[in-house]
């Protein structure tokens, strides 16, 4: 037996979400079928982080056990040769059995990518988020940065979560606008379910002067979601990048997606 | 009688190409059937370059008669509510009856976006080209040079192609590596039925060493298209300008898509 991490991209929009799903239309059943094929036993992945539909991942990885042994090779054009467009593996490592693509990970990055213009996004629909009005991304930086470090994200947090301890740790939080474009970008040890279109969500509603950057540290500090903006649609976020320990050695998220890497 | 230009926006995998089709899967059909809804009578449109299926346009230019006026904001939030999401009108502009979106295009622009990757593109799969092999980017860009100037371009020529003439001038001719990224810009007066995408299928034979970089001014004096390199793939060509003369002051193309403009 062997442990094997994977590294995945994908289009969020091709799938309902990360999790196997009775239709079978995740991401988590296209590739546990392609891993039969080039495996010929069943295979059963844990993954980094469970990405809602619409979510798209840039670095997502996956770790699996293979009771029959495969060259690393096989693990990606293999596999990829039984995917649907949308989604591809990256790369493929042996990794001991102490390694755990979920447990294992200690930091993880999102990116939301938000056209901010009066006319929606064509070549881009589904890849970006959309919003109409005028947005102040100095009060949005500003109040991004009053939600960095350990937190209860109760405030961010969605009603069907499943993690025990509300509290993460938040280590960067920036909003930049890149011409018609404004970018978020988190990085933490772990995201709740939801946290980061929530934090987007309330970040635009500062943004279009509903609520002023102060908010944003009141909400927190209130840990009720009640009081905080509506979930921001899926379509501009990305998991671009997930770390773990160096001893696993695994690769570093490279320049996959000009889309991600060159706002 | 009023006659009105657009700038538009589309994903050339979402239609069958640009002009109408007995299935009305074009772009043109699905504009034309938004024109009307909000125009109240039928409309016919004529476009700046008339792309293949899988063929995106981030500055597309069509003009129209209207028997009915509208302001702006109809033509461009009215009508893209009655458009699918993979086509947006970005602009619109009342111009004069002596503005005509085909024969006053004074110069076109096309870029091809490759992704030269073992991995096929999942995220941008159908808006970028694809190609395993390592590329010797140096070699195709001083063959790029070999295509500039005025020619009888007839080897880059479909042989369904309905131009009169086959001499086109050809004023930009980049090739340049951006991380796993190798962008081809073209610019011109016209271009040829497959023009681009033969010129791109050439310089890639060129970039995997096949042929020489001097190899791209002896296809071009032979003027014979069966000595060429095979059409490539719609999936990574954009029309990315039009321009028309300065009198008729038409927007120029903005950073709509950082896929195109970050690169």
């Amino acid at each position: 037996m062997v442990r094997v991490a994977l590294g995945l991209e994908y289009d969020g929009g091709a799938f309902c979400g990360w999790q196997t799903q009775p239709g079978a239309c995740a991401v988590q059943d296209h590739l546990e079928r392609a891993l039969v094929q080039v495996h010929g036993a069943p295979v059963a992945t844990v993954v980094a982080g469970r990405t809602d539909a619409g979510v798209h991942a840039t670095a997502q990885v996956v770790h699996f056990d293979a009771v029959n042994p495969r060259p690393e090779s096989a693990w990606v054009r293999g596999v990829n040769t039984f995917l649907p467009a949308g989604v591809s593996v990256l790369w493929a490592r042996p990794v001991g059995e102490g390694f755990h693509a979920r447990f294992g990970a200690r930091e993880r990055a999102y990116r939301y990518v938000l056209l901010n213009h009066p006319v929606r996004p064509a070549i881009l629909a589904g890849k970006v988020g959309w919003l109409h009005g005028g947005l102040d991304v100095g009060a949005m930086a500003m109040a991004a940065g009053h939600l960095l470090g350990r937190h209860d994200f109760s405030a961010f947090r969605a009603a069907e979560c499943q993690a025990k301890s509300p509290v993460r740790e938040l280590r960067r939080a920036d909003v930049a606008r890149h011409g018609d474009f404004v970018t978020f970008d988190f990085r933490g040890n772990a995201f709740l379910h939801h946290q980061v279109r929530n934090m987007v969500g309330a970040l635009v509603w500062i943004g279009l002067g509903r609520r002023p950057p102060d908010w944003a540290a009141e909400l927190l500090a209130s840990r009720d979601r009640r009081l905080g903006a509506a979930t921001f649609a899926a379509d501009g976020l990305y998991l671009v990048d997930v770390r773990y320990d160096a001893e696993w050695n695994l690769p570093t998220p490279g320049g996959r997606v000009p889309l991600i890497d060159s706002l």
